[in-house]
């Protein structure tokens, strides 16, 4: 049995993830791809666990190192106990943030280097990556709005202003500016529909369909 | 002022870490030293609520380089909110377990090897390490047997079985073998005075008091 794909929809607060990640759910079913969807931190019980200590509380409860090393936790538990296994089951894996969030908040925003995060990164992961990651770039002031709108008690990044979300911003382009083979831009501004469509046509030119 | 020392206190369950690191604080503080006990995985609020994660559940709830990811997130808080300011205030800190605790449990007894340990405690605490180490040893029969006597909800690795004790042994007397500048093995057979006065004579030898 042919391994599934790997897919990671990346980018800063309210720029679309979610509605982007039900979207592509929906299409591949359509089309007989066996789905799964997924969310970071998160996506095992024991991740999710480690998702409340890092999404609850004030904004300054952790370090960025901190926080790094809890999502790398969270992440490995992810990879190894469900992501890996629905892969080699041959199902497709849609993950709403990976890695990348990591570089770009804790990193590009939160001023660790990059080498560190990358050290940890094959540390905790080895080669494993992503086959295909979209991000979906959108001016924060934009993607605060969209996300203020969202509510819940999940919001610890949404309360550290505005200049963090630019740097954030910033962070996931330059992502995809040094990884081209596996990052594609999408432009978050679009309507939903739009949106959709770019990443579909991203899916059919770099994977195929099966 | 001159800054703290730090002593961490080691060895498998019921060897009598806790029982020391009380012992040491009385004469310390008879001897006019400002002292902090502390201990881990915790010692702050953050690196507490991850001790949660970390102790209570099932014995396959985490895969040892999970736990180990989860341990140095504490580890980094417990470090820079707390050892670090306390060291730096001319207090000495004693540690009911550090990372020699990682070492041992993940790495010898757990699987993961040292280097992918060593490199992860590097990228989280650079060169920080204890001032002195004193590892108690004991033949995890009778450590058991105390710890048992102990009771509480914070079972997960007793429940490991002896195989995984004796590793862990092992473990900290190659790490106190490797690292004998840092590191005192004290015999954790004798009686309680006896182990208190051989960790007092070890503090006077290579730490002098103030
Ligand atoms: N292309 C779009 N145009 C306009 N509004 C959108 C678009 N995509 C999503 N939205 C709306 O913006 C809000 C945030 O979208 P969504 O929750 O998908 O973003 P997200 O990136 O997952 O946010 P978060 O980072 O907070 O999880 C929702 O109300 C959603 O309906
Ligand atoms: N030297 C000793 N001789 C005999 N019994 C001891 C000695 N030291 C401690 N004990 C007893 O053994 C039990 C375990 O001791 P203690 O809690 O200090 O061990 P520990 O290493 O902290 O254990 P754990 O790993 O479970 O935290 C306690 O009941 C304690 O009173
Ligand atoms: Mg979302
Ligand atoms: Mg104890």
């Amino acid at each position: 049995m042919a391994r599934g794909r790997f897919i990671s929809l990346e980018g800063g607060e309210g720029t679309g993830k979610s509605t982007l990640a039900a979207g592509l759910e929906a299409v591949l079913v359509q089309r007989g791809i066996g789905v799964e969807r997924t969310r970071e931190p998160g996506g095992t019980p024991g991740a999710e666990e480690i998702r409340k200590l890092l999404v609850e509380g004030a904004a300054e409860r952790w370090q960025p190192m901190s926080e790094a090393l809890l999502l790398y936790a969270a992440r490995h538990d992810h990879v190894e106990r469900r992501i890996k296994p629905e892969l080699a089951a041959g199902r497709w894996v849609i993950s709403d943030r990976f890695f990348d969030s990591t570089t770009a908040y804790q990193g590009a925003a939160g001023g660790i280097d990059r080498s560190t995060l990358d050290k940890l990164r094959r540390l905790t992961l080895g080669n494993f990556t992503p086959d295909l990651t979209l991000v979906l770039d959108l001016d924060p002031e934009f993607g605060l709005q969209r996300a203020g709108s969202r509510g819940g008690s999940e919001q610890r990044f949404e309360g550290k202003g505005l200049a963090f979300h630019q740097r954030l911003r910033k962070g996931f382009l330059d992502i995809a500016a040094a990884e081209p083979d596996r990052c594609a831009t999408i432009d978050a501004r679009q309507p939903q529909d739009r949106v959709l469509a770019a990443a579909l046509s991203q899916i059919e030119q770099r994977l195929g369909w099966p």
